[in-house]
């Protein structure tokens, strides 16, 4: 391996001191431009690489942000990502990624990685399963800023990042109220988490304010991968009160299960008129295609970032919020038309 | 902020040497099970984080990955990182991810920030514009493992991972060809990348067995984002000689540019006969369903990660290895049928 440059090295070519060079690397408001333009090519030049451990045994900052999603294979949640990043590097902070895979064992290492990564931040969109947030706690007495999206969970100082989901929910199911359907329906991830109780919730409100009874037999929890769309179909063939109306809280799975129906020879949205969640690319890309709720997945991500880092950088109004709220919109589309 | 807990604290609670913390912590051979777990369990209880920053600064590594990919918002790189994240976790890697959003500018900054962050190694899949790779030098000086995936260029000692781009264009063209197209269309991204270059001179292939002429007329260039569709569109409308054939180099933008078909009226695959690439999930969910090339992004990202890990730790077989090309498949749905 090549010798390794060091400040020093720069010092002497640019004839200043090692403490001007290490002040100019890391943007220290005392140095000149002029001088940090100087610094930065030579470094340029001469291949330095910071010794960035160094550096942060005496500021503690690695200038990095930690973030546990899921999977990071789900069009939404690569749409977030986009947004942190984007934000991110325009910041100067690089993003550890880590993926729960839907296992609250696996966030709890995610989580304990991490920290001990020393990221300076950390965002978190919680597993399927997870029912416990100790795994959080280190974080909270270290004073790192932690912000839960999407998939949140309340812990004080922790802000969280959202759409209404119950407004959601509820704009969803009255639209189908409102284009005639009787019975409707409700295909939902884990009601342990909020985004899926949320809009739950907005589901039971709309078809109370829409004269509709609320029936148990009519909320269907899956996982929402693939290959349960089968089933759910399997579910409507046999329930003693046609379905008419079907809310699907992910646009992919929604996809598949219209895709199931198809084959069964129900006419979409003749027989059964549906609304999917997200406003994925494929739910417009489908025959027929798809209404949904527009779930804005990359100014999430945007927000998520500049949040975290403002906490980092100490700017307290964050802490004070409890909560961001993001607009959401229902598109209507062939899937529940007349 | 709370009194940080040192490996000191660690040591006087166990009574026993800090060198031996240290050493529990790091997993040295030298310290029994029993030891590293009573170790363990102690640095849980005290929220002790380790300080990786001076232990990086003996041992130089810092147990993280730099990815730079050209979009975090695309299906097939999102199964790509899935793989990635999948394998580092379990190895006990973290990976910080960074996307090019498609330009050579961002890359080479993405480059430089990774590589002032100390990672261990680097996984890239090229930019659409990225024309010189000096970039990357810094990493060979160093001696950090590097390598492309995908979208690759050929730098000594970096491995490159792919799938055979020339045969799998040679048996989706050839596929078209068998179906009895004669004048077939390719929708190319920048034939500046190797992934659509290697896949037009498989077309040419497949032409020329086939005995049909290549034309330059036939080849259209995109980015091959959505709004591109129509100009497709348009442009297979005003050619002199029917297009009877599409072979498109993404599933995405297949999906959309069939909607556009569908729009004006074309069937397909009376009309025209498609193929896409990569095996989406929106390929099995558009009417008709899309005939395509199955990419294996899960196993790419599994493999690349692997590999560079391998890389890392001395085992010095990769680095000898020049390529490593994955399984493609040519899957036959309604889009290309009779």
């Amino acid at each position: 391996m090549a010798k390794k440059v060091t400040i020093y090295d720069l010092a002497k070519e640019l004839n200043i001191s090692p403490a001007t060079v290490s002040r100019g690397l890391n943007n220290h408001p005392a140095i000149s431009d002029i001088t940090k333009k100087r610094i930065a090519a030579i470094a340029n030049k001469l291949d330095y690489r910071s010794n960035k451990f160094a550096a942060n045994l005496s500021n503690q900052k690695t200038y990095s942000l930690g973030v546990i999603v899921p999977r990071l294979d789900s069009y939404f949640m690569s749409t977030v990502l986009a947004g942190i990043e984007e934000v991110s590097n325009k910041a100067g902070y690089s993003i550890i990624i880590s993926q729960s895979l839907e296992s609250m064992d696996k966030e709890i290492l995610n989580a304990k990685t991490l920290f001990n990564s020393g990221v300076d931040g950390l965002l978190v969109s919680l597993a399927r399963d997870t029912q416990n947030y100790k795994h959080f706690t280190p974080y909270i007495k270290a004073n790192i800023p932690l912000i839960f999206l999407d998939r949140v969970h309340n812990l004080t100082n922790c802000p969280t990042i959202v759409i209404d989901n119950v407004q959601a929910g509820y704009e969803a199911t009255d639209h189908l109220a409102k284009q005639g359907c009787k019975n409707i329906l409700i295909i939902t991830g884990s009601l342990k988490r909020n985004v899926y109780a949320d809009r739950l919730l907005g589901y039971k409100k709309a078809l109370e304010n829409n004269n509709l009874n609320f029936e148990e037999v009519n909320v269907f929890e899956t996982t929402m991968e693939s290959q349960n769309a089968k089933d759910v179909v399997d579910y409507i063939i046999k329930m003693n009160k046609p379905i008419d109306g079907l809310f699907v809280l992910s646009d992919s799975f929604a996809a598949y299960c219209i895709q199931e129906l198809k084959r069964k020879n129900y006419l979409i949205p003749e027989n059964i008129k549906v609304v999917g969640f997200n406003n994925d690319p494929i739910s417009k890309l489908i025959t027929p295609s798809l209404s949904t709720i527009e779930y804005p997945g990359y100014n999430m991500g945007l927000l998520a970032g500049e949040s975290v880092i403002n906490q980092i950088k100490g700017n307290i109004q964050l802490r004070e919020t409890h909560s961001i709220s993001l607009r959401h919109k229902l598109i209507i589309r062939e899937s529940s038309g007349n």
